[in-house]
């Protein structure tokens, strides 16, 4: 999905809501738990129920490697089904790879390829191992890397904020940096919203990208502030919500639960549209 | 496996050599390249012919992964295979992960956990996320993180060495910090053979830890310079090969040239043990 197709999609849904598909077996209602393609058919329901809600879906690949080859297996189950339903969506693998060149091109290629098990719209790709390790995700058409900037963690403390001589933070030159091995068109940044203020510096460097903003809901961040300082006037923004929307409830009724919360957020971002 | 089971085995087929199974289809013989399971029969071969020459095999989760779900399984026949075989090996899953706490934790699961479909010895983590994007990885008893430093690759000098305002280059900051978040029994650090002479500056700051040191052959680096810094009493180093060993013939004489280099290098290796 090019950047201006994805900025259709936001004026036409009158969202920039990301739904995070962290499926847990452990938190899913009862009657799904032990069922044959349990997980997919979790994802399924949760996907009707958001899809006019939202623009993106952001599988979180750890969820799905935990289980196993049997687990991917219901992940590629969860893509097919999104690319069938014949409503245009972004999806976002959230897997935060990253390695020398030659095997960033083969992560790439596990995850964008058009011909793979999988063609998501988007990768995330943490930048610690520099220029090779991120342009490899930059060459197939219409497809993103997602780069961390700022994450929502208590972790993000440890190296991310760390100044350089000039008083440069990490976070700010890996923006600055990596500004070179992309665009705008095929690259945008993980930015937490538990940090929303720092926006601000964010903007700076990077006026026009998308920023992928993870943290509203279950992390404590704020979607009013993450816009007060992230929106731009293409909108610039995906806000991810994923336990505060797939666990609204854990009863037989998670998916009008679900639905609830994705519409309560596509609301308050359609006011700010 | 622990660290004193490492040091046993280093000392008993003397040597630290690590085999990294970049396993590609297109490089392996042509013999393989259609066969069903072709990649696991490849790995399989190479394991026979240098299981007496090395300690550790590293398969490259990209390589697999850019397979899709059937190369999994292929990874997950080498696995079986490794632990069936009645040979202390240690495995290293390189699949540099990282991600918030809840979500390292799955990793985890995914790669270390004895019942999952894996069970590696160890997995390579970046730390750009921190201390809970790390620390997940040091729960399972005999297992370890493998936590990037300093990488062999150009990528490397994109922001592992930027100085903070004492002149600490990242990669000292990301050693010294960690040192909090486990020990010598269950963390360990990738230390690039392409910059041999920062061992020193390493070793200063982890005496006793062990390294993987990726970038001996194809990527140039020395073995001679990496023990002659980075060498310990309990040796403390696995140094891995991947390309030099398993494509030194494309031929269907692979396996013995595999084992040609393999013992060559280990040679070296009894020498300064």
């Amino acid at each position: 999905m090019t950047r201006q197709e994805l900025i259709s999609l936001i004026r036409e849904r009158r969202s920039f809501l990301c739904v995070g598909l962290d499926t847990d077996p452990a938190k899913m209602p009862a009657h799904l738990r032990d069922q044959k393609d349990g997980i997919f058919l979790f994802n399924r329901a949760i996907i009707d129920a958001t899809i006019d809600h939202c623009v993106a879906y952001k599988p979180n690949l750890a969820f799905y490697e935990a289980l196993g080859i049997e687990g991917l297996r219901q992940l590629k189950l969860t893509m097919d089904y999104l690319h069938g339903l014949g409503k245009p969506v972004f999806t976002i693998a959230d897997a935060k790879r990253g390695d020398i060149g030659n095997t960033s091109e083969r992560y790439a290629r596990a995850f964008l390829d058009p011909q793979g098990d999988f063609n998501f719209d988007a990768i995330t790709v943490a930048p610690y191992m520099g220029a090779d390790s991120v342009q490899p995700f930059t060459v197939y058409d219409g497809k993103w890397v997602i780069l961390l900037a700022l994450t929502s963690n208590k972790g993000a403390f440890d190296f991310q904020l760390t100044e350089d001589k000039n008083g440069t933070p990490l976070y700010q030159r890996v923006l600055e940096t990596s500004k070179q091995w992309g665009n705008e068109e095929n690259m945008m940044y993980v930015v937490g919203a538990t940090k929303a203020e720092m926006l601000m510096d964010v903007r700076r460097i990077v006026p026009g990208s998308f920023l992928l903003v993870p943290g509203v809901g279950a992390q404590g961040g704020s979607l009013e502030e993450v816009c007060k300082y992230g929106l731009t006037k293409d909108c610039g923004l995906l806000v991810n919500s994923s336990r505060g929307i797939i666990y609204a409830s854990n009863g037989e009724d998670f998916a009008e639960a679900a639905a609830r919360e994705a519409m309560k957020l596509q609301q308050q971002m359609a006011a700010v549209l």
